[in-house]
């Protein structure tokens, strides 16, 4: 691709360098050669720049570089550039529309002729598979189940009855959409009364859900993942949650049930939201932290159970000298008590 | 069915309401039309009962609400009767005995005659299927692996060889059950020497097992899950556990190896329990909490590592002003001390 | 095995018995008999050596027990004996090498004509599997997908294109090798667009990898298990994460993107690692910590954020008092401020 294609495709300015370039890839500052280009997204790495023998670099705005010997594309977003440019190098394969002998579709069931069905697929009665969607090795549509146009369903996935998936959806290896909520009422003996989960999991268009993570179906009504929500690994979904448009929810949180996630949210990796909240559009909430109370709009909070996260970080702070801080209290009370 | 039926399927009894009346399903407050019934199980929705159209209510001893326009069925507790509500309106389906030609069974297993078999399941040597038991698509189970009377397991499940699943148990989807322990000898030189897993898992009767969740099997003797347990989504049991009857596992709960969990102990999510502890009967431990200390019977803790529930709260409380805390000290030892 | 045998097997000393006497298993104290060897690897069971029916024991240098009627094998380490015993005593099956007739396997792949592929095995074009390898049921490799010789993939396990597994590996049930990294650039009008995930995972030689865990390929470049590294069950590993030799990670901890964790590392359970980081080699991150700074060779830490394991103990001790400690200021303050 030349550097003039390459600055289009990544709606990036040439500010230095030859538009007749030739790049061949986008690698990393450590790994680029002189017709790669690279890029610069976390100023952690900014040391590594003066020593890439990349031919080109995308930069964002106000970035400086030491530098005049490499081409320079200067990009509003430097990251948005860098995924553009993957994007441009690694375009989506064509889809060859199949169905392996060894799938196995119920009569009933009614799969686009434009769909690709690997081996073993499992596809339920009155399951639906849209056109162009994909359903790798040994993934099981349960009945009723359905899957939207252009959707991917990466090996060992289980929609479980009835649930739905909706366009252009990726779905990573081994996760499972619409097993039960885990409801039990207690009784008097205090042994578990199961509660019947007979509700359902809707996935909106545009998700991407992570490998190996459970999403439950709701016990009454739905479990609702919504337009543009971008899910890690190993998360769970508690039943009859929504996790709203465009949220972002990072690896292993887990959401009891009933909480409601809000727009562009942010949930980074180990997060745990307790049972029946609401957590605000807009709103972060750190690694590792949990909260049991709802979140308001656009705040971050940090911490178990989590508030304010500038307080946090001042806690934190005095906590590494707990110790020394709870042996000052002692002198300090003996002096004035003359205690002990 | 009639509200009378319905009374008599969930034990409770018509406060208010003509018993002839027909009631089509249990539905949430927000949801409810006329021939629906509802329920108010959570304090925290009291509010939206004023506004409901449900034709009916659930409603636990000594809760009030100020309308006597629509049915009320009283209950000991309104919980257990939404769960036997749900039960009544969505009964088990009948199970229809069949062998899918595609299923994989070794001549030398038993599978009972009134089992269902699914597609791509694999039945190794000398497993055994029990009577009306499922097995749903791309279920494996592994050489001498047993499944009792009346077990369910999803799609992607794996039993290992020598497991046991009991009678009446569900096994949610891409679960493995007795996958090795993490069990090495660190060597002289610092590398790790694998010890053997020879023993097995052994899941008692009536327990539910989430989605994606992993059961070591013992090195030596038996990883035990006692009768009526209930284990949620991506929760870790180690290697020579036992979670005793009726105990309760979060989700994204984990188990070290050889740790006891007793009869009715409720793991909150992602609670943590480390090795060759004992968790006695009854305790509680609440969500994002760990311990490295044997928990005494009936017990409620929390924190990182865990103690008494009402301590860590008053802790936590403290914990938000904590910088400030230090800055008062600070403050404080000025004016005693004269220091700096 | 006569003692003698088991002697030389588990490089012991006899110290007490016959040479000649038979030994038929490796068992725990309480369950041992007198054909039976068993062992005291945990101080914490010391109690229960007086009361074993074992015939023999393995003890570690050092180890005093008030008995002389049962023989001893004396050991450099008591678990290094251990884990020898089980090995000796449970010899690996013998593979016998076959293809499934229902295994897929596209024609451009080559499979090693000794391998062992179980039923409804998927290998795509150009997959590679070596010599003596086994594929347990419903494995699926991806294009281009390599696994080495000797290596072992449990049921549902899924390796994603262009991945590579070494030499005897073993991967438990259900785990994901090569799905996408969880990789967005933020549009201005704060949509997630995503990341290609061009990249690999390359796992290396003798690594061994628990149940229904996640790692991720890098969006460029690879993500590296290196030789000897030990991951447990439910463990997230992010893209482009480098787990260096020997490291040893514990169930359910997580790994965010790019971060490299030193040659034997210890990730106790449920710990999170932020991005970008570099885990010394040696280091320790006790269970339920986080770090999202590097960590030194060496050290142990612990704590959300995690500091120096001593200083953090003294935190917690103190900590489980701290709204006593915030009283006790107040008080003091009231007597020597005069305040309120």
């Amino acid at each position: 691709m030349k550097l003039a294609e390459l600055a289009e495709a990544t709606a990036t300015q040439i500010e230095c360098g030859d538009p007749e370039m030739e790049i061949h890839a986008c690698v990393g500052l450590e790994d680029a050669g002189p017709s790669d280009i690279s890029f610069l997204t976390n100023p952690k790495y900014t040391s590594l720049v003066s020593a890439t023998k990349a031919g080109a670099i995308f930069l964002g705005k106000g970035t400086v570089i030491g530098r005049d010997d490499l081409a320079i594309l200067r990009a509003e977003d430097a990251h948005v550039a860098y995924a553009l440019a993957l994007r441009a190098f690694n375009p989506e394969p064509e889809i060859e529309p199949f169905v392996h002998p060894t799938a196995v579709i119920d009569p009933t069931a009614k799969v686009a002729g434009d769909a690709a069905i690997f081996a073993n697929v499992v596809i339920g009665p009155g399951a639906v598979v849209g056109s162009r969607a994909r359903l790798m090795p040994n993934v099981v549509l349960y009945a009723n189940a359905a899957v939207g146009d252009g959707s991917v369903l990466h090996s060992g996935v289980s929609v479980r009855e009835d649930c739905e998936i909706g366009r252009n959806c990726i779905i990573h290896n081994n996760s499972t959409i619409g097993s039960d909520g885990f409801g039990y009422a207690r009784t008097p003996g205090k042994k578990w009364l199961k509660v019947p989960q007979a509700g359902r999991v809707v996935v909106e268009d545009d998700v991407e859900i992570g490998a190996n993570t459970a999403i439950d179906r709701a016990s009454i009504g739905d479990t609702r993942i919504a337009r543009g929500a971008k899910i890690d690994n190993l998360v769970q979904i508690g039943h009859s949650c929504t996790v709203d448009e465009d949220a972002l929810i990072c690896a292993q949180t887990g959401l009891a049930g009933s909480s409601d996630i809000g727009k562009r949210v942010i949930l980074a990796g180990q997060v745990g939201i307790a049972g029946h909240l609401k957590v605000g559009d807009d709103a972060v909430i750190t690694a590792k932290s949990a909260t049991s109370h709802d979140v308001e709009p656009g705040k971050t909070i940090s911490g178990i159970p989590a508030f304010d996260n500038r307080e946090w970080l001042r806690s934190t702070a005095a906590y590494r000298k707990l110790g020394e801080i709870a042996a000052r209290l002692r002198k300090l009370e003996r002096k004035v008590l003359g205690e002990e």
